[in-house]
């Protein structure tokens, strides 16, 4: 099951130039893990800006929660989240 | 080059039915030529609504303007844009 | 899987009495059907409105997609979709 | 009477750790309570975010304004309220 | 108890005069009433619009449902809603 | 002539507790003082929040101005004011 | 006492032109009878809109909502009202 | 050439006392200095809030920006312009 | 003196075709004669949209507001307007 | 390729004096390098604000989010970027 998951970061500007590194580093191992496990499917950055625009496949909605909840980013982004289905005019076999 | 682009039907409620289903029916063609010709890569609806969220690959924003000013519906949608590229956390080949 | 649902209903003005009649009887038919077939688990009017919040309980987001679109009403609403899960808080067992 | 809670916990960056997880484990207990009690009837979580949908089962306007206020974590969430009723199309006895 | 109900009233320019001077003379005599009843206990014109601010005193959130949704003007307004309750630091008998 | 004035206090989080408390008090002072002197007619808790509804009776804007900006927690609100006049509907002698 | 007006017109598109031309000529000469009399006290239009920034000097807020409501486009216009009051650093005598 | 500027101040709550008063002081006398040059023509208070609606008369964009950046509170400040221009139905020979 | 202009193009769905070229004819002349006039400096147009960018290079604010209210399309458009001046790390002659 | 992009500097209030000359420094050696190179097209002030209007003329998105991410204020700014690509109205050559 498909979500569209759109984050900004907002790291605090006080944050030390280290403690920033360290979480992003852990952010990026988990988002790969992720990736390969299947489970975020898409990761694209959107131009211009520090936010990305993700497409999500998940069990259901608490396995969403699941995954989103722990990126080590989580408390320092701005989150939105649609559910997505398949769409009567899409001919992409593996778009649902 | 990649766009997300999300777009939100608003048929005014005086359109006649048929009027309404002869529209639609040449945005499905539309959007399943442009799908078969790879410039339309994703194509999802948001559940519980009469949006989507789409994935355009074009060569420039040309032909981005060219490709969804040529949407049957288009005088007929909220239509938002965004550039996107590469993520430096991607591990997919074809996210660029 | 549950879903909060959020609805307002935008009539026209200049629709006819008589066929807005015929629309709401339609709409409250299928809500009473979707309730008694246990997927429309709560509905609730906003005091001081003509919006309602409602919890669906549903197979995937292709689901709430069917039922939500099939609404009567669905043309002449604002609909606002929330996917919900089990709180770490909660001590009923079938708020999940 | 039912009244809709929504709460988005927004805690400062710079809370000390130990700190947070105390004023967590002191909603949790009062969440707790008043689930047993009866007053907060359901309790979910908005998948992908740190939210909460709660119906709220109150005596008056008065109670609900001193159950909400009294959640530790009133100080760093941003709740809106609304009011609710039975819905003419509701078949759910205990939905009012 | 108390609520506060801001309500903006948008009469679709193509209402016919008659129609529209019928439709304000019902909602006059229907404010009155309630006024009477000691049900809206106040009511103002927000000055430079066409708005107003009004305090009802009901029994619960279903009678203002039933007051606010029977108003004659109800389906040309936007009304926002904000249950009141007692201030801590009020001094006035009859302001809960 | 009546002003409504809704405020919500949002006090830094990280104001010592006495300090907090010390603001509360001088402005809970200050608010009954101005009820008794028919200035702050009245005031009302919106249910659920940190916030109040209130209208005030004033000579003039800059009286108004004059009460406002001396509240001791003015620099922790956000205020909006709305100027109000008699109701062509309303029955009630003191609502001008 | 002084207002800051803002005024937007949006008159509907299918308006015949005639209406719309005797609509504006009476709005013209209503403006400027306010004008003479002291009441309109500054009339800008803001540059590239169908706007203008207005500055009233009435006796309260009763003669404010008077004389706005009886502008002749006042059903086709976005109004929104400031209170204004003088300004400690003015130095301008008839700012008040 | 006039402008509408619209300038609400936010000073940080940790500001000291005595830095706050410093700026406020210098904003002053300098407020005043371009007031009788001509060129901040009005200054108004907006009643119930910590914000000024002003009229500025300058040579040309450029004035307009190196009298508002040098504002003291400028960093403090939100700010809103909009271009004036003489109005048709203005009767006022200086109002352009 | 330059301004940015930015427009969107809201046509009622109900104009006949006929009309709307016709407008839109006149609104390409018109652009065209302003653009060789050298004021109207540049035109963008906003990929996947009805809107643009333009820069527009007048004498004052009145002569902004005699070309943007003349354009043929301007009832059907919503505008904003940002005055513009050079930047001081700006190093093209022209920008100013 | 252009893209309109604006930008708004939101220093924190509390960055050392020195810290923020320094910043701003390498922001102007860094905008005035890619103003030569042709990448960054125009630059402008917006009058009354400390935000600019930009147009940047890049090989695609990618190169957009590299340019942009790299600006020594980029934590500091809200930025916004519009797509845009040659008007059918535009007579200037060199505006694609």
């Amino acid at each position: 099951m498909l979500f569209q998951v759109e984050m900004t970061v907002k790291l605090p500007p006080e944050m030390p130039v280290e403690r920033a590194a360290e979480i992003k580093a852990s952010e990026k191992a988990y988002a790969q893990d992720l990736q390969r496990a299947g489970k975020w499917r898409h990761l694209w950055r959107v131009a211009g800006s520090y936010s990305n625009v993700s497409i999500f496949d998940v069990e259901d909605n608490a396995e969403l929660q699941d995954l989103v909840s722990n990126l080590p980013l989580f408390p320092y982004m701005e989150i939105s989240v649609k559910p997505l289905c398949r769409h009567p005019s899409s001919i992409r076999d593996d778009d649902s």
